[in-house]
């Protein structure tokens, strides 16, 4: 008998779900590798990685500024060959610049940093946001993470107190807080976003949850929003954002605002939490003096997509220096963020400008990242509209799609034989049929009697757009 | 009034304690900075951060066959111009071949990996394990993590299960793991290393200190060993590691093996052990198949050095299938190790051989680094040695020496004046004197009526080890 077992370890953890690294991604794998070990008896050639936002797995490149300028600070004595760097391998002078810059500050990207990350680094973020938001900022209020995943896991730690602590979290959702909450032993209080008004936040809907959680004795104390959405693609409006705000200070909630997919909006334009929240306490002051304000973001979406990095940042405004305290001495127990995503935060919030050396491809790689995933999110809609039983928003923001999809009652009948929900029968038949490994709604969550999928817009081509047609033809007259 | 305060808070966090970079640290940050700026006031002209292993910011440069690689990997377009790399830049054809290979198995290093880590990387680690230990690896066993101190936030995270659950953990230790401990709020069980036998374990210690928490209900379900210690630098011998797992086949405790210092051994040899375990199963056979073990393993330590990438790993022996589950899903949830760091351990498991073209620089390279470190830290054990009221074993292994300190009773009055326990009050007085920080015994808990520091010797020259000399001997006099 081994001293652990599933009924003796952490019950938090098992209790814990996280469908996007799920049952269907392990599969998706053993497919890959199948196919990779030579295996024809497969219906696909290939597997469509659809359920994680991994664009550098798929079709996009990094960028060439970014990647020169790492090269440069892993192997620095390259330095000492200027002329072959600039006249051979097509290295630009302020690629040079830069790398020197960093050496200089973060000194070898082998040691550990300062724990809440490289100052000047901070600093440069401090920039970013003053020229974003049109507000000044305090680098001493910023902390480097390892990607926002952890700047998130570092949050709800220190913010959660005990079981009755409760945290407001839009549904359907990134499961990354669900999980987290679990691990925690806190409360998930649950409010549902919109699909008729385009997944937008509804004020009433989260009040009701609020005022339901504290009739039951939850302590909720913070509301979490994922803007650009994860998994629906929504881009909130000022309005909606405003009126986050608006009972955030009313109920005395700190907010988290998961700012990950900001360059990733295609219709409107992004308004950042703390941009909103600035301007609110100007206009209107003594108002708003005392909301809390936790802000994420990473260089794994955008236009970056530098997931493997692990780089981010997350910065706070209205929090006490006690609370602070606390948080940095939570970030130091785990040292620091990887020093070379935290090189890649400068990099992307300090990118070549009109007139840098190397500005004009940096321009035209990002331009051309950004066309061709609103090209192929638009595709996708295309796609989609024509499905029977499939209904689709058009795209707005981040990396996904979340259609609604409609199901006939004998695939619902055939999913509770298999003890899957019918989301999870459907995609798991897609995969089987396809290559193609997409996210069912239920590992987000979703109302009660709907059923959704999550699917990425990063894979190249439209091949695979057709053969999720062509299943899904195939799936609706089997089941019919 | 904000919404978070010290008094609401996670509670186990502002328990926890985490003095590596605590307030000594935070003000030789200060120190510097001000140096850095120009400041004149100070009585030294440099700070020395002998408080953290982290050899890249002291004098330790990186092994140039990794970052030639690494340089690649960030870069890999660089690999379109062979001809320039191998003519006009130094790299040898190794480099380029470990390049490709890498990027043919971990694609894009700016794409998440599979959770656990890149399969191909996990085939080296075990290839490593088998070489290093005389007994075949599971490449499935083998996690990837984001240094080893992610890889024990994993364990422990699912180990624990309550307030009761019990982990024995050696005093004094790397306070990673009471902190972990107490933001888990589960118990720590500490048992005292023996400084009468070179810092070795006593097993009469651990069973006394197993027995005692048994007995006041606490559920003690495993053990963790530092080996090579830290702080204490002891290297363990055979014996020792038999004994503890001899006790806990007995006791059914699991086995946390932390051996990120298993290259710097300065007498004798390392023994891993898992090498020990396996051995044991062979030779008698049933007795010991049970005992579950974890070891852990990282590339910020021995002479790779790269604490800033946040590399490492960590190999499971007999744990049942089903929390393996559990830990791969917690592992998902953080979604993978930085690819970077990923790729240095395939590096570190998998360096240059006899008769590769950068087999010489690599051995000349590390050999420097061993011999470096060795004769340092000899140096400091010497001038331990003449200093009035310090004991010090000779070096061992890992970075460290934790040598003991006398100080007078006016000391030990003025420390208690100021709020602080003596060490602390010596190690101010040493980091204001002189600018070397270095932690107090206090910071890795010591026994009752014991006075200790831990030093790194990772600092180059010997100036600083003369300061050393100098601020205690006027600390004695000023207080004898």
């Amino acid at each position: 008998m081994a001293r652990l077992h599933l009924g003796n370890i952490n019950p938090h953890i098992v209790e814990a779900k996280y469908a996007v690294r799920g049952e269907l991604a392990v599969k998706s794998e053993e497919y890959r590798a199948r196919l990779r070990n030579g295996d024809k008896s497969l219906p696909f050639a290939e597997v469509i990685s659809a359920n994680i936002g991994n664009p550098q797995q798929l079709d996009q490149k990094p960028i060439t500024f970014f990647r020169q300028v790492l090269s440069l600070l892993e192997n620095p004595k390259l330095l000492e060959h200027e002329d072959v760097l600039l006249n051979s391998l097509g290295y630009k002078t302020d690629v040079l610049e830069r790398a020197k810059w960093l050496l200089h500050h973060a000194g070898s990207v082998g040691a550990y940093s300062a724990s809440a990350g490289v100052p000047a680094i901070k600093e440069s973020v401090a920039k970013f946001l003053e020229k974003r938001d049109g507000f000044a900022a305090d680098p001493a209020r910023i902390y480097l993470s390892a990607g926002a995943s952890s700047g998130v896991n570092t949050l709800l730690h220190v913010i959660c107190a005990s079981p009755t602590t409760g945290i407001l979290v839009p549904i359907p959702q990134y499961p990354l807080y669900t999980a987290s909450l679990s691990v925690l032993n806190s409360t998930c209080v649950p409010y549902y976003l919109d699909e008729s008004a385009q997944w937008g936040t509804s004020l009433e809907t989260i009040k009701e949850a609020h005022s339901k959680a504290k009739s039951e004795g939850i302590d909720v104390r913070a509301i979490v929003i994922i803007n650009p959405g994860n998994p629906t693609g929504a881009s909130l409006s000022e309005a909606d954002i405003r009126s986050v705000l608006d009972f955030a200070a009313q109920e005395k909630l700190v907010v988290m605002a998961d700012e990950v997919y900001q360059t990733n909006v295609f219709i409107g334009k992004f308004h950042s939490f703390r941009q909103v929240l600035l301007g609110l306490q100007k206009q209107y002051p003594g108002k708003y003096d005392e909301v809390e304000l936790a802000s994420l973001h990473s260089v794994s979406k955008g236009m970056v997509g530098e997931c493997g990095h692990r780089g981010g940042y997350f910065d706070l405004h209205g929090f006490k220096p006690e609370v602070e305290e606390q948080i940095y001495k939570f970030v130091s127990i785990t040292l620091c963020a990887p020093v070379i995503g935290q090189c890649l935060v400068e990099l992307m919030v300090n990118p070549p400008q009109p007139g840098d050396p190397s500005y004009e491809l940096y321009d035209k790689e990002f331009s051309g990242i950004f066309n061709s995933l609103k090209t192929r999110a638009y595709a996708l809609y295309e796609a989609f509209k024509e499905m029977e039983g499939v209904e689709c928003g058009e795209p707005q923001g981040s990396m996904y799609l979340f259609p609604t999809i409609h199901v006939p009652a004998k695939a619902a009948e055939a999913a509770k034989k298999e003890g899957r929900t019918p989301d999870e029968f459907y995609c798991m038949r897609l995969l089987e049929a396809t290559g193609v490994c997409v996210v069912p709604g239920s590992g987000f969550g979703q109302a009660e009697g709907t059923l959704h999928f999550r699917t990425t817009f990063l894979a190249p081509g439209t091949a695979w757009v057709g053969s999720i047609k062509k299943f899904h033809k195939e799936f609706m007259d089997q089941y019919r």
